[in-house]
């Protein structure tokens, strides 16, 4: 079952004309999540009591009804800080209590949004299937024991059934879109460091984003509005680009043979068919190369990087082995067998490829490809943990190694009934481009600068 | 003695008129050279005959006289590939005849400028003070045993000789701008990639810099004007920035608790004499500090970055490693030391000071501070190469790293002779605003926007 629940805009004009309220959006989350149990769609949820406790202060704020996020719920990975709760990682013996809340949250909070949770992942943040963790394992939405997708699992999830209309999660190499291709919901990495990192435990430090999760193009708009901001504790920080003008989209389409399904037939089939509609909804589709992109995930996944995560989890790699997952384990542990001059051998070729797909910008305005060339169940990534993992990364590896912003869009599904989405992808900054683009996929209307105009509907109603 | 010779503009000037000739130039510099004999300025040096040949070429050139660098001598720092000629490095073993020329150099040679050999580097451009090299070791023109400054200390010598009037030079750590200062000369570290990089053998690939030699900022911005330009081949290459509009200047000073002299009282207070004069320049002085420009400095002599040398050189270290001077095969093989992880722990401090650095950029428009702290004997080096290289680079290591614009400007003597410096220090694409800064500092006339006055003069004389 699909999201059956309202959208952030939904719940807002609920609030807003008090035909609903926070404390009644509170029960309902409450009652959604308790009716599935453990399902492995969240680690901690708030408590219902709390949970009424908290929608209550929310209603009680002096002006509370005109906060862009008036009672909004919304979970959170469980790799990022909110103080009082635990932090886990889907590590028990990693796991702290936070004493400081990530400043994307906090933003949120002080919105008026409401916090339900935290949510399952891939041990620590690593892996793109949504197996890794010592909770119960969650599915797909859409049935049939396909794997939930990783490494923000329990956030796609959540928002796919509906028990939250947004999330905030993570992606270095496809975690935030891998699960929301596999959920049938919208899955965005904005370009690095519009979103302030802090507060979040890193995987790769370099390449993290934090990443939201919606249904709608406007519920992204309504949350980015909020959560986007230069920070000067995250060193990676800039503000955010210009907005995308009303003009034509130039989509960049690979040629079919550099597109690869793994030898799943059905979703390359459906794939070309998706490909198809998007002449007919006003894109100028222009052929470009996967060449640059594909190489640069090949860098991430058979290079040095993994030694990045090692930054943060040697120590403990060390210290406790036996408390972390065997794959996981193994994983890391292949850090160690990088040099310093694999690093900057790697990273040089990176700059190129870097520097030729930068000149494919002057000819498309985003590339559309499918977010995942295939799908598996969990016994089948359970049989063979690492090889499926990286077919679900074959498209997503390169989008923060690249520098790019990147959002899955869900598409229908395949003949067979799995979820089916593309990700469109542009240069660093032109976020609000691929917006523009989901939008119009998903045939949601949406204008030239949409931020600024949901920026001034909140200042006109405070 | 110091730069007795003609400066681009007085050489154009002569050739233009019809004064002087290439070839009269040709041989004026090839006498100038042949007079002081094996001084250790030129490896390579293009033999009389070939030079005043190649002036001969020049002036039969259709609309030659038109040429931006009609006739202008330069010299090439040996790690600079010019078509035909060895490229050695400093290291005899491992040098091979250039099938390509460097486009730094091919748009000179097309500007009509007049190559005249390459110029003596510290080892595989590893190193800054001059004495690590196979041929005879360069003395600074202020004599007194001085060293020259490396890597580039022969382009640095044959300028400040006046035999050239420019040089096309190199900068990782420091390379374009110790020598300049102890050769009284300006060395200009451009922001990187605004000059090509191909056909340069790298030193460290993510921080190597093509620099410029000359001994008036009129000069530097007539060469500026020829050898800037994207290059697609270059990774690294990009446009240059804005120009300087004609306004005042915010020049940081740090607290003079920060300087290190490492014990030289006379460089300290003839620095100390310097700063003052600034403001009777006419800058705004404001205080600032150099602590995070000095903690990336520390990254880039204690980190990893040395590793990266190891991606060209690793080969030949292990196959030749006798054919290696001592001091550069004990750098080298201190590569091998550092890890993967090492790396990125070091990038990610690194990002942190560079987002720390960036913000100072709202307060300051430069920073200036000594090139050099203080100075060296040959002897003194020799007898402790690690140790005095490393004081040597304390003002300069961090100029790539931070993604810095830098030129070194001459600014007399300390009371015994030796050569003042400053450097003059900016946000990368800042370019225009060292230069003014220099200009000002040397008292030149130099109005905003002048490359384009320069080149809008080149293309009214064709």
């Amino acid at each position: 079952m699909r999201n059956p629940g309202p959208t952030v805009s939904e719940i807002l004009a609920s609030h807003e004309s008090g035909s609903g309220s926070p404390t009644q959006t509170a029960a309902r989350v409450a009652d959604a999540i308790a009716a599935r149990g453990a399902d492995g769609t969240w680690i901690t949820p708030v408590p219902r009591e709390r949970l009424l406790a908290d929608a209550a202060e929310i209603e009680r704020r002096p002006g509370a009804r005109t906060l862009p996020l008036y009672g909004v719920p919304f979970g959170v990975k469980d790799s990022l800080d909110v103080a009082g709760w635990p932090t886990t990682l889907a590590c028990p013996d990693f796991a702290y209590t936070a004493t400081e809340t990530a400043p994307v949250v906090q933003r949120l909070l002080d919105a008026g949004a409401l916090f339900v949770g935290k949510t399952n992942l891939d041990q620590f943040a690593t892996g793109l299937n949504g197996t890794r963790t010592p909770y119960p394992i969650p599915r797909s939405v859409f049935g049939g024991e396909l794997i939930c997708g990783g490494s923000s699992s329990g956030s796609a999830r959540a928002v796919a059934l509906g028990e939250v209309p947004f999330c905030v999660a993570t992606d270095t190499a496809g975690s935030g879109r891998v699960p929301a291709a596999l959920n049938g919901i919208l899955g965005w990495k904005p370009s690095r460091g519009l979103i302030s990192a802090v507060g979040l435990v890193p995987a790769c430090k370099s390449l993290d984003c934090v990443t939201l999760m919606a249904t709608t193009v406007e519920d992204l708009d309504r949350v980015f509005e909020v959560v986007a901001g230069v920070d000067p504790d995250d060193p990676w920080s800039r503000a955010r680009g210009p907005r995308r003008p009303g003009t034509r989209l130039r989509v960049g389409l690979p040629g079919v043979h550099e597109l690869e399904f793994f030898g799943d037939d059905g979703f390359r089939a459906a794939h070309l068919a998706a490909r198809d509609r998007l002449g007919r909804l006003g894109f100028d589709c222009v052929p470009t190369t996967l060449e640059p992109f594909l190489a640069a995930g090949e860098l991430l996944y058979q290079g040095p990087w993994v030694a990045e995560r090692l930054v943060e989890f040697e120590t403990f790699l060390t210290e406790h082995p036996d408390s972390i997952l065997p794959v996981i384990r193994e994983i890391l542990t292949g850090g160690f067998r990088f040099t310093a001059v694999d690093v900057f051998r790697a990273q040089q070729r990176l700059q190129e490829l870097r520097a030729t797909v930068a000149r494919l910008w002057s000819e498309i305005d985003v590339i559309v490809v499918p977010t995942i060339g295939t799908t598996f169940t969990v016994d089948q990534v359970l049989a063979d943990p690492i090889a499926t993992n990286t077919v679900l990364g074959h498209y997503t590896h390169f989008g923060n190694l690249l520098d790019l912003t990147a959002i899955s869009v869900p598409m229908g599904t395949a003949a067979d009934g799995r979820p089916l989405a593309v990700m469109v992808l542009g240069p660093a900054l032109a976020d609000d481009t691929v917006l523009a683009a989901a939008a119009r996929i998903l045939d949601e209307p949406r204008q030239a600068g949409a931020h600024a105009e949901i920026r001034l509907a909140q200042k006109e109603r405070q």
